[in-house]
């Protein structure tokens, strides 16, 4: 695989110029040279061949090639609602969301949760989400939504949507029975200290479904790995 | 929960001393007092309340109740044999499929692989496996295989096992169909660049299935946890 770059917008009139971390990291970090390929990625499912036609010390300017455009995705879109793990953790559930496709990380206010979604810690975790898309080939970025409540998260989700929400007393979950006919997917986790009755009586009322992911005590950043990897993986 | 204590071999006569890190734990960190309740597990699948009767500076004596023994494991045993990645992803590997109930970690020795299974490392992975065990409620240790190369890892598997091995041009994995029947399941990882085509041929000759897990590039920990959560969770 070619070298990766984000860049913000689609290329124009097949040139593009590579600014910021993005630049430096290509001319100071591999030493790019001009005539060498590369490919670029506006984060909207498309990527372009590209080659280095010159180099400034913080700036690198590129000729596209034709767009390719990604395959359209299989199964429901997925999102994963959670309520954010704190420091190092937060970096891994990025990462590996990313890669395993989910469509949307929607920071999850809860009652017992403890890690705030700052703008900072969005904008962080934005970050992750292009290192991990410009690392695993992924053309598409992953969403960082809105902080919610499991109430708003329920509401905002379109028809054609199926909720399930991780309680250890919950019965297993089916991913291919709950994928049947969805053209959504929402999974709810919770912080450490678990939902609150209310909360999961919330969910329920609203649609949501409880499951449970083993005999356990999963992490937070466990239960929503696990719970993208089979939904995403059984889509 | 109360708080877990991994003892090295089961009480005897209702009765444990806690030892090493053990009881540096329980008394100077917690600072267990005479009289307060604990849980603790050998990791053969039973635990025992306990109670604190005498502290010392550097050991525990514990007084221990009834034995209480898991339930059965609904599916069959997964096993997942993967190239070791390197550094803080070993940590979060072993983390993740102790709480995943993984039953067997397999360091496996690749063609490509870089991370050497030195006796230092796999002492490292299962004193991450006790940690996980403690934090997760889990009562069985996740074993740490001996280092194994692609063709001895399924000569080693007994009769009633089926294996699969990652490969991003495999057809997608059914865990339900490939659970069927079988009383234990290998999962084989390859390192970041890949199995050979030559390791690939071994297995399929030794009957393994080639399976995709979705069209991103998956780092080594992200295919071993996505395939532990997927054969794990629908067994």
């Amino acid at each position: 695989m070619s070298e990766r770059f984000f860049i913000p917008s689609p290329p124009l009139h097949g040139r593009v110029v590579l600014t910021g971390d993005e630049a430096r990291h290509l001319v100071r970090v591999l030493r790019g040279q001009v005539g060498d390929d590369v490919v670029v990625f506006a984060g909207e499912g498309v990527e372009w061949p590209a080659q280095i036609t010159r180099l400034g010390r913080d700036e690198a300017e590129l000729e596209t090639g034709p767009a390719r455009h990604d395959l359209p995705a299989g199964g429901p879109a997925v999102s994963i609602a959670v309520a954010l793990p704190k420091g190092e953790r937060q970096k891994w559930l990025v990462e590996k969301l990313t890669e395993l496709g989910a469509a949307q990380l929607i920071p999850l206010e809860t009652e017992r949760g403890v890690a705030e979604a700052t703008p900072a810690a969005r904008e962080r975790l934005r970050r992750g989400v292009i290192e991990a898309c410009k690392q695993c080939g992924r053309n598409r970025l992953m969403a960082i939504g809105e902080p919610l409540s499991v109430a708003a998260a329920l509401a905002d989700m379109p028809p054609g949507s199926r909720v399930v929400i991780a309680d250890p007393g919950g019965p297993p979950l089916d991913p291919r029975g709950l994928a049947a006919g969805a053209t959504n997917l929402l999974a709810l986790v919770g912080p450490e200290g678990g939902f609150t009755v209310a909360e999961i009586a919330a969910a329920e009322q609203a649609g949501a479904i409880r499951v449970s992911l083993g005999p356990h005590i999963l992490r937070i950043e466990t239960a929503a790995i696990a719970l993208a990897a089979r939904l995403a993986g059984d889509g």
